[in-house]
């Protein structure tokens, strides 16, 4: 009981950096962020930072070192297709001061994926490329590995793709309790409660509000996002602020509106 | 003649701090990154980072600083309703060294505002200070404006609030050449045509060949996009791209897939 409160109390962390020009000049809307986000709560990991960094090496070094020392797991995304822009694995070897080598097991993925499909070319070869020392992430779509080096998860930039490789990801990796959450809808505009959601977070310890506003159907609505990793202090937080919210002369909407 | 060569050369940059929680517990997925980054393309302003951080003050402290330093101009969204959780004005202060102010400009328009809303209360009132020394950014939905702060462009984080203030600041920040772009598409495995892609890039300096790959009705196809800042090095390098897939059997699609 010790032992799982312990490994309950201690929280994992992870960053990401979506590593593509098409992030960054607007032609591609990210979908991976709001997709490795929402895996890694479930897995019970807080993603602390997000960068989208260019296609260059410097800018990938950088952010590499930066973020896979002060986290318990780095997670990038793009960069690790057959063509001559895919700079992620070069990157990413020059940041860990290690060569690159081409994986046997990701070879051999590769030559029996291409098989049927014009064969193992020199660029498709390429997509076997890790960082010495790596170790594979299975990708049942397109037989392209992801890579793994210490800490470090590298996947594929297209959403779908990044999908299976956070699959096969599921469970593997040691999380803490998650932070679960609870929403509360309502039609009143946030200013109003301001008073009422600092109060309410005050008094109720280990418990945060966020305070999401919208305009819609020609009026003012928030979300207040109640969040925790202790069950009863997430109930006891989210009953105190419906009951302010009521008190007020307001209707709170459990779930959100 | 050479002056406009001279400013047309000069390459100019900027970053973006998206500042909540809510993007990374993936509650909300973000839609600020690819509007700002679309309309810096129209500023002739190059997107080079963008960091997703928490509602956290060292967190924000430590981006901003970073940022501001390296690149044009900051911007930022997020964080600067009237809620405890609207910590943004606060961080960006501390980490520019200076104290936090109500502007007298913001104060009036937020009176006017909320004349016929129930009244200017301490908590609205919160969203008319500013880091000592700015001017404001115009919100003609809401009246909470934006901040500016030297070469810093705080705004919120609703995204519709976010275009209006970027709709304000329009033509307001020097840029240099719009880097142009032009898209092929193929159907084609862009392992196929790796190399071609590869030489086409080295033997047109000044241009950039991205490559996209994409899964569609159970077909392969990629779009290539082309970049440069001078429209008859992009053409030519479009030209050769589009004779290369023909010679390859290939039918080059202007405009993309």
């Amino acid at each position: 009981m010790l032992d799982h409160n312990a490994a309950a109390a201690r929280i994992f962390t992870a960053a990401l950096i979506v590593i593509g020009d098409e992030i960054l000049s607007g032609r591609t809307h990210d979908k991976n962020i709001a997709q490795v986000a929402t895996w890694l709560q479930v897995q019970g990991i807080r993603l602390k930072e997000v960068r989208v960094v260019a296609d260059e090496e410097p800018a990938i070094v950088e952010a590499v070192n930066t973020l896979r020392a002060r986290n318990d797991y780095l997670f990038t995304t793009g960069g690790i297709g057959p063509t001559h822009d895919d700079i992620t694995v070069d990157a990413i070897a020059a940041a860990l001061g290690v060569g690159v080598e081409v994986h046997p097991a990701a070879r051999a993925i590769l030559e029996d994926y291409y098989a049927t499909r014009g064969g193992l070319t020199e660029a498709r070869l390429r997509m076997a490329r890790v960082p010495a020392g790596a170790d594979l992430i299975p990708n049942r779509f397109t037989g392209a590995p992801g890579i793994r080096w210490g800490n470090i998860y590298i996947m594929a930039g297209v959403p779908s793709i990044t999908a299976g490789m956070l699959e096969a990801l599921t469970g593997t990796l040691e999380g803490g309790a998650p932070l679960l959450s609870e929403t509360i809808g309502c039609w009143v505009g946030e200013s109003e409660v301001a008073d009422l959601l600092r109060q309410t977070e005050k008094t109720h310890e280990g418990c945060q509000i966020g305070s999401y506003p919208f305009w819609r159907e020609g009026r003012t609505g928030a979300n207040f996002v109640i969040r925790s990793v202790d069950p009863d202090r997430l109930a006891a937080c989210c009953a105190a602020l419906a009951a302010g919210l009521t008190a007020g002369g307001r209707t709170p909407v459990a779930g959100g509106l």
